[in-house]
């Protein structure tokens, strides 16, 4: 697919990405890392806790996303800049999950005060192979206008 | 530090993490792998772009983040569990940031219908060592009643 401008965007347009199988050793690797928690570590003790079993960490599943995006997701000329944004997670990710994300513009806005640029608003849902939502995702993200 | 519940929170309290040291090895090995963008991974090439240098991705800030928090940033009983939250990324993560949060209570709500549980909203800023905001994070987390 041809690299996006701004002036390529316009709401309502949808990407679907491409699928990242995730797996326990992906699961407790991330969490080791970056969210060292009982639930995202330890099958046995995940049993016991809100989770009824291991569960990837929110902000693993926010990655997994962003590597979905930035390799099949959406391409963006020039890269995928993101200035924030707000998610929430609907349900656990679980090991064998099979994660896709589809994006949907929701916004194309020109910058008042620098004309080679301009925003754009995107919800990505990041959904299992049963189709289940596991994380909902706005974000506003740089995108240059043709040179 | 005791292990906190939601008895314990009140709307204005802060908590201050312990500190992470970020290098371009720990950047780049997380953009190989959930951001794989010129930018996040080889310096020269960072050079000419948006960010003139290389920077962690937004969501490699967010994982350390959640990493000060969980090792050192706010003890809850049965772990840091996030509904969801809103972010951004005021100003690039670099190479030799050492990065570090400060958390505020912004509100404390009992669950209407789940009398064991409640929610608290916290705003989560990361500093870099000049106590530049890279990260502002506002979260709403699970939060157990003492039992």
């Amino acid at each position: 697919m041809a690299e996006l401008y701004l002036e390529d965007f316009a709401v309502g347009q949808r990407f679907l990405s491409a699928t990242h199988q995730l797996d326990a050793g992906q699961i407790k690797a991330f969490a080791a890392q970056f969210d060292p928690q009982p639930f995202h570590l330890d099958e046995a003790l995940a049993e016991k806790t809100f989770f009824h079993g291991l569960a990837a960490s929110g902000w693993h599943t926010a990655a997994i996303t962003m590597s979905l995006l930035v390799r099949s997701g959406m391409p963006i000329a020039g890269g995928l800049i993101g200035a924030g944004g707000e998610l929430t997670w609907p349900r656990p990710t679980r090991p064998g999950d099979v994660l896709q994300v589809e994006s949907e513009i929701l916004a194309v806005t020109p910058s008042r005060s620098k004309p080679e640029r301009g925003m754009i608003t995107v919800r990505s849902i990041t959904r299992n192979q049963k189709g289940e939502a596991v994380q909902d995702m706005t974000t506003r993200m740089l995108v240059w206008k043709k040179p």
